[in-house]
């Protein structure tokens, strides 16, 4: 992670600037006193638009950042002695410095999972030592949608998963960051994804998607509904309840009563499958996981590296520290809600040039 | 805590609306692509407004509220065979849900503080057992300024404290959601009652005090210098690492830059002046506790507090369950930046009229 | 705590010896082979002694200490945003170096108890903010039978503190170290202040009443059940797990399966009272808790400490630095199963003496 | 882990018996009172035992078990944002039901260890991200040691691991729990294998080595020293100090004072080489370790186990809920310091006969 400055470019969604419209509801829930931690109109209404996406027993609990929806999910799923089975890119398991681990006192079992997704085999083997106290016993699987891969997992997918992990006894997590990118991706509701599928509490991402701030915790199943009745104090506990949540809830509004969560996410969609196209037009890229979202990973000589990144910034993905000049590396680049066109044919030329 | 909707009121700052520079800075910040996590100018900015205010060792962190401002601060102090001494009303022991104790796995030692303040002999009586293991070990003083009763710690009290504190072994925190209004009450630079008065690290609050959302983790002295090389990671770890972080940067420099912060924590402290001077006119209305800064503590009768929430919500401080028909309450009412002079003398003529 | 060494003494019940039988349990169980982690003969045998002192749903789970009992029960019970009501000086919020809210994450509320007992008014003022996500929410009540003044709460005392926990949604723990002690006071089975009285779990005390070592948690009620499965992984994750538990489980029978635990805490509990009766006599000395089990805790003058102490062990219980000479100190005496009339009548004839 | 009994068998050494100079020491240690938590002669001599063994800045804090020891250990060492790197097979991360992660609150890295150790290159990749915020920091590098699959790390491995920990700023840590049967595999003085090899922080085992029980937590480097200061309060904390200590320490002085640590290592280890010897003459049996010390890793037939382990305990290394019918499988066999001649030409015998 380096040589980054204020320049657009592809090293996150979360680099993207925010919409219009959440700066807009914003100001418009700027609105004189209002009730704080979330009894107040707006959250009314926010909580309203998840049930309309997620279906009527969805409770959506508004929190701050992706770590503090999927630490504080995970701690109301479980106990110190059970274990989260994940990938092993798991944002929760790589990024998140440890957050799971503090909040729960729990333990994470990551799973191979080549281009970002879990397999049932994958899942099944890890699902060892249930009932012998000597093993932190598996009481949650957490899959991310769209993975940390850019890959998606369809319904098919996440419903084989669920029923594999509610036959074991597990809940079913989805740190959803990027769930609207891959529900734009597969042209179908996010519940197709979620509640339709067996996912049973969801960490729904605003944030990326064009919010200034803005994620929440969603529970979607009447499995969760002991861990449902507790989340407010798990959020409070966790640090994560906003006292002027009207500011958080607004902006969430903003992205599901109409379509601009669906708007922003084909955009990213769109501007990343531009890229990878681009991209496979140069001879010195490899893209290297199937590009289903808004996240390409692609291996380019090293030596190139440096000058493509002063031009726009993203991420190697593989560095440990070696010498960029004599291998290829694996980079990410990602489109946002406000990539442009010119954005992604300036990268390709660039590349082209490099 | 009960009757209360979206009408002005007195019942919290954390219920007032954001300044419009706070929305304003939001938006000159939404320009285009910025590095997350901090490594944006927004953020340099306000680190460099927290230096000016604070001293030019001061090193702050943007964090979401205050409860993640305490909880991160003080897992950054201590261990979990360690404690901290604070007030019997100290907002993290009565009023974070237990976030300082999950975050920390940490004691919490209350001190007895008639009008909010703790007194040095009260402290003093809290720092027994050091060195016998059988006892968690005093290891951090943290203070709020201004009090949850709405009084200040001036300089000196502050001075003696840590002093105190510090020849112990303890470090000192401050809990300064209010200390801008302890500032302007005071008339006093908050370097003064922090960093020159031996405070170690601060919660710095700006959320009450006119922003959407943004507070800050301050280390102010040497003594802590190890706690602020690993509070980048006790941030995440905590999850209060904003992505978009230019964004609560952007508020604090507003706050913080010019003085915003002082013209909203005194206009604060105005009105509630205006209303203790209000109150105490109205002959069943009893003042408890010194107003010196935006908070009053009143003792009213208990039947005329359906018909005054309903005007303007507040709340009940020491409500257990009792019906408010036959005895006198104590009830708070807070100022905030956006309380006008006819919120204030309605609420009083409310009062007269009971 | 001061100047003490190997003398006979009455510093405390756990610088008491062994009694042989719990020698000759563990060389009896010193047969060959056995299988570790408690699923051997000797458990199995200790389970049953366990379920005949206290009901045939008795769940009991051998652990290593006093401590581990109390935190591993504990953490069962509660998740970090819930909180333990206890008595002010109740071990686990006094004693044990913050382990309990290291293992649970979670707040001890602690209640006035001058007499070392909670009351059902102290108790009931500590269950506020029921449903309000500011604030911890208790979800247990911890009795200490005996009390840490050497009081004892009756059966009816037990019964009417744990219906008005029960009746708010609280499990009662009980922290048994001198369990044996109480019954033994009140002629009764040790169920009748336990499973009869409402108790839910039980931290069934050995070690301070004969055993080298050896502390039970012990499930008690229905409304535990899933506490109690859960309860092996809980005693594992906590580092309580014996790997060859025979030797803990064979005293564990030692102690129950005849009425070893109750010659042991009668001669104790009459020792403490030949030492009242004895102390009494002296002008200078004031008893000012009921001796009621094994303690007594008396008012001396502060000068005549050392010499007493140099003879026979002892604590004082409230020392804060103070000097001792000029004034008067209360002091802690424990008698123990192996307490010789000797021992008390020269502690008398010191006492008088001084 | 299925059909164990009370016979004698190799399924682990803590199923062993304990030596009849534990059991002396016990009876040795019963005399009369003592102060406890370790302020008597007992520990004070286990304290220079261990010393004579590992150097004379040595700190030695007797405790429970194994899981207590790692855990208290690691807590003393790591924030809740740090990480251990250790072996994939690791007990702290297998086998104690995330008791770590539970007393840390900070995460494990497992490395690939094909047979039991760790590699230089296997620890080096996995010191990633440092300095970086989003991943837990490597704070400690744990090793096993002898390992959980029977092979030893000898004194050149430790050293060349432990200065690459260094260099990277990491504190060493080994789960000793069999150090004896490695130093005596080697021909070295433990402190080889420790003090002088790098090792900051030892968790010493006596259970296994023919204690009732008795481990304790071996400060050894000025690395550690303030770790080793606060270490009594993390003992008390996590639940590990002993009340009458006496009699864990009196044991782990029987087991150091004179050559009993090595007596009993050594039996075990030449029981593990005959077993090893006989195994390999048995054409379905293949050795898939080395055996390097007291535990023998075999892949057998799967359809001979059941009978096997009605002769003789011991546990399917590989089991994953697959019919032992079709396929071989990994099974251990552990050697005891109670192991015999009789014991192990009998499983051999039987292994022929299957």
């Amino acid at each position: 992670m380096e040589r980054e400055g204020a320049r657009r470019g592809f090293a996150s969604d979360n680099q993207a600037s925010a919409h219009p419209d959440a700066l807009a509801a914003i100001a418009a829930a700027n609105a004189g006193h209002a009730p704080a931690y979330g009894d107040d109109p707006w959250t009314a209404k926010a909580e309203a638009a998840f049930r309309s996406h997620f279906g009527t027993s969805a409770r959506a609990f508004p929190v701050f950042n992706g770590t503090g929806a999927n630490s504080t999910a995970l701690v109301s799923l479980l106990r110190p002695w059970e274990a989260v089975v994940c990938s092993e890119c798991a944002h929760i398991d790589t990024d998140e410095c440890g957050a799971p681990e503090h909040f729960t006192g729990s333990k994470l079992l990551p799973v191979a999972a080549p281009d970002g997704r879990v397999t049932p085999a994958g899942v099944a083997d890890r699902l060892r030592g249930i009932g012998v106290e000597h093993h932190s016993q598996p009481r949650a699987l957490s899959l991310t949608e769209a993975t940390e891969y850019g890959t998606v997992y369809g319904p098919a997918r996440v419903r084989e998963l669920a029923d594999l992990a509610h036959e074991a006894g597990l809940f079913v997590h989805m740190d959803g960051a990027r769930l609207a990118n891959a529900a734009a991706a597969l042209d179908l509701p996010m519940r197709a994804l979620t509640t339709d599928a067996g996912v049973d509490v969801l960490s729904f991402g605003g944030t990326k998607n064009g919010l200034v701030m803005g994620e929440a915790v969603v529970f979607l199943s009447d499995r969760v509904s002991r861990a449902a009745d507790a989340f407010k104090y798990a959020r409070k506990n966790g640090g994560q309840l906003a006292s002027k949540m009207r500011y958080v809830s607004a902006q969430l509004s903003a992205l599901l009563d109409g379509d601009l969560w669906l708007r922003n996410a084909r955009h990213a969609n769109a501007m990343a499958a531009r890229l990878e196209k681009g991209a496979r037009g140069v001879p010195w890229v490899e893209i290297v996981a199937p590009v289903e979202a808004n996240e390409i990973f692609a291996r380019i000589p090293g030596r190139v590296v440096g000058d493509l990144q002063d031009a726009y910034p993203f991420y190697v993905w593989d560095e440990r520290g070696r010498s960029l000049e004599d291998h290829t590396v694996v980079v990410r680049w990602v489109a946002s809600w406000d990539t442009t066109e010119d954005d992604v044919d300036g990268l390709v030329a660039a590349l082209a040039d490099a």
